[in-house]
C-alpha cells in the first residue's frame, strides 16, 4: 500500500467514526429530550421526539452501508477489521437507545393524562447518569481508551440501583393508589427503558474495551438489575 | 480461485450458517422452556433455563469469531460479504431472544409465589406464535427465501394484538385486585418480553429479505404494539 492509499483508508475509518459520534449525539439528545417532555409534561415535544427518531435509524443504515463498502474495497485485516465490525455493533446499540427514548416520549403522553406522580423524581437522575455514560463511552471509542470504557461499564450499577429501588417504590405506590395503576405502569416501563439504555451503553463499553485491548473485560458484568425477582416492599435479592 | 478453494469457502459459510441454526434452536427451546416453567409453576426448571442461557451467549461469540476470521482470510465481496455481516446481526438478535427467555424464567419464580392469575392464559399462545416464527425465519435464512421471510415479518402483528389486549386486561385486573399487583407487573413484563422476541424475529426477517433480494421489505413495519399509549379499559390507539 502506498502512503497515499493508507491515508485515504484512514480517512474512511475516521468518517465512519464520526458517523458513530453523530449517531451517539442524537441518541443522547433523544434521551434528554424525552425525559424533559416527561418532566415538563410537554406532549408536543414528545411527539417531535418520536418523529426525529427516524434520523437515528437512517444513520444506522448509513453506517452499515459505509462499513460494508470499506470491507469490500479495502479488505482490511486484524485491528482495522475488528474496528469496522465494532462500528456495526455499536450503531445497533445506539439505534436501540434511540428507540427506548422514543418509547419514553410516547409513554410520557399517557403519564401526562394523570396527576403528577411522586416516584417520578428519580427518573431524571437515572437519565442524567445514562447521558453521561453515553458521552464517555463515545469518547472512549474515539480515543480507543480501554480504561475509560471500563469506568463507564462500572458506572451502570448506579442506574441499576436507582431502578431497583424505584421498581419497589412503584409497586407499593400502586397498591396504595389503585387509581394510579395506569400511569405507574407506564412509569415502570420508562424506568425499565432507561435501565436498558444503561445495558446498551455497557455493551458498547465492552466492544470498545475489546477493540482497544484485544481482550474481554475481565470481571463478571455487574448484574445490578435484580427487579426480575422483586416483590413490593421486599428486600433486594441478588440476580 | 481454484475449484478446491471455492468449495472450502462454501464449507466455511455453511458452517457459519449451521451455527446460526443451532443458536436459533437453543433460543427457541429457551423460550418454550421458560413458558413451560411459568405455566407449570416449576421453579427448578426456571433456574436451569437461566443457567443454560450461557450456551447461547457462547455461540454468539463463536459466530463473531468465525465471521471475522472468514472476512480476514477470504476477503469476500458482494453477496458473500453481505451474508457474513448478516450472520453477525442475526446472532445478536438471537442472543437477545435468549436473554428475554431467561428473564421470563426469572420472573416466573416470583409469579409462582402468588395464586394462579387468570390473564396468564394468553401467554402460551403468544409464545407458540413466536416459536413458530423463529423456526420459519431460520428456514428462510438457510434457504435464502425472501417470500418466507416476508410471511414471518407479517405474522408479528398477531403477537402484538395479543399483547395489546393482555396489557389492558392486566391493568384492569390490577385495579380490581391490588393484592395481585406484584405478580401482574411481572406478568406484564413477561408479555412485553415475548412481544420483544417478536420484534427481534421481525429484524431477522428483514435481514434475511435484504440478503436474499438485495432490497428492504417494501412496506411500513406493522406497528402492532400500541400499548405505549394504553390506558386501562381504553380503546386501542394507533402508534
Amino acid at each position: 500500500m502506498t502512503r497515499h492509499t493508507i491515508t485515504a483508508f484512514e480517512d474512511e475509518l475516521n468518517q465512519l467514526k464520526s458517523l458513530i459520534s453523530r449517531m451517539g449525539g442524537l441518541a443522547e439528545s433523544a434521551l434528554a429530550a424525552s425525559i424533559d417532555a416527561l418532566i415538563k409534561r410537554d406532549n408536543m415535544h414528545a411527539r417531535q421526539i418520536v418523529e426525529e427518531d427516524k434520523r437515528i435509524d437512517e444513520l444506522e443504515r448509513e453506517i452499515e452501508a459505509q462499513a460494508i463498502e470499506i470491507l469490500a474495497r479495502r479488505q482490511p485485516v486484524a485491528d482495522d477489521l475488528r474496528e469496522i465490525v465494532s462500528t456495526l455493533k455499536i450503531s445497533s446499540d445506539l439505534e436501540r437507545i434511540g428507540d427506548y427514548s422514543k418509547n419514553i416520549a410516547k409513554r410520557s403522553t399517557v403519564i401526562n393524562q394523570s396527576s403528577p406522580l411522586k416516584p417520578i423524581s428519580v427518573i431524571p437522575e437515572m437519565a442524567r447518569i445514562a447521558r453521561r455514560m453515553i458521552n464517555e463511552v463515545l469518547d472512549a471509542f474515539i480515543e480507543r481508551d480501554a480504561a475509560k470504557a471500563l469506568a463507564v461499564w462500572q458506572r451502570d450499577e448506579q442506574i441499576d440501583e436507582l431502578y431497583n429501588s424505584l421498581f419497589r417504590e412503584l409497586l407499593t405506590y400502586m397498591m396504595e393508589s389503585p387509581s394510579a395503576i395506569t400511569p405507574c405502569t407506564h412509569l415502570l416501563f420508562v424506568a425499565k427503558n432507561i435501565e436498558r439504555v444503561g445495558d446498551h451503553i455497557t455493551n458498547i463499553a465492552e466492544i470498545v474495551h475489546y477493540v482497544a485491548r484485544g481482550e474481554l473485560i475481565d470481571a463478571a458484568r455487574p448484574k445490578g438489575d435484580t427487579t426480575s425477582y422483586a416483590v413490593a416492599g421486599g428486600p433486594a435479592k441478588s440476580a
